[in-house]
């Protein structure tokens, strides 16, 4: 029965479905060299950013991913392969969003959502605290964050239903 | 004497030269429409930041930026306009990034960097905590977030000279 399978991938998310403490595991994202510069030159063109020549000699021995384009990967990767079905209504804020390695051209990442609190704020909303997270090919953390968005809640059965 | 201005806007801003407390202003940048489907589509595929139709009826009655999209133009203003000639080493984090208000496409936003604490880390960095902030053409602020950036100290003048 694939229906049923099926039925499942497309059935909505609702703050009250999801799971505490296991991770909800991405995809990957391969990031070349060309994507950093014109991530880079676009918004963040710190010389080390978009500069092979400056980068060489700045301290982290050649380009680095400007943090938000880290950033950005990792929404990707969790909105494409964790949050495609998630009832969200939008991002509050972002918390505490770190960078313990650097990301280098070549590199592959992979990430994880883990969801640590479900606040319900009325009777259509829940606040979602949510933790993420993204490893490179060598199994390296290179990024970490917490933020919290607005998901809806499952809807009350009609009455008399 | 345009040639003093000339080096001064050359000269090299290390941590010991910034002013605290005093809002640094960037320039302006306007967000198109196609600019905030075109980022989404490559960052964060939400429907209501990608389908008109899906916005129209999600809560904010029309597209609005993604959060990452309004933080990348942050940044973009804030290395164009106040950091061009700071002497940056890296980001270290950044923290308590929120969203206000939605952004929306035909905005025009503006904003400032403040310079909250310069602790050095030994010789040659510092480690610089600051708090930016956006705003729309109406004055409403769109966007906050505090950060910490190490920057390079001033060289030691050499002994003797």
């Amino acid at each position: 029965m694939t229906t049923t399978g099926s039925d499942d991938a497309h059935r909505v998310v609702y703050a009250e479905d999801l799971v505490l403490g296991t991770p909800y595991i991405t995809g990957k994202y391969r990031l070349e060299r060309d994507d950093v510069i014109s991530f880079a030159r676009a918004w963040d063109p710190q010389a080390f950013h978009v500069d092979e020549a400056v980068a060489a000699t700045h301290g982290f021995g050649g380009l680095i991913a400007s943090g938000l384009q880290t950033a950005c990967i990792f929404q990707r990767l969790a909105v494409t392969g964790v949050y495609s079905n998630w009832a969200i209504i939008a991002g509050r804020a972002i918390r505490e969003m770190s960078f313990p390695r650097p990301v280098r051209p070549g590199s592959t990442l992979k990430g994880s959502v883990t969801i640590t609190d479900v606040v319900a704020r009325d009777e259509q909303r829940s606040l979602v605290h949510k933790h993420g997270e993204l490893w490179d090919q060598d199994g390296a953390r290179v990024f970490s964050m917490r933020a919290e968005a607005y998901m809806r809640r499952r809807p009350l059965p009609l009455e008399g239903a």
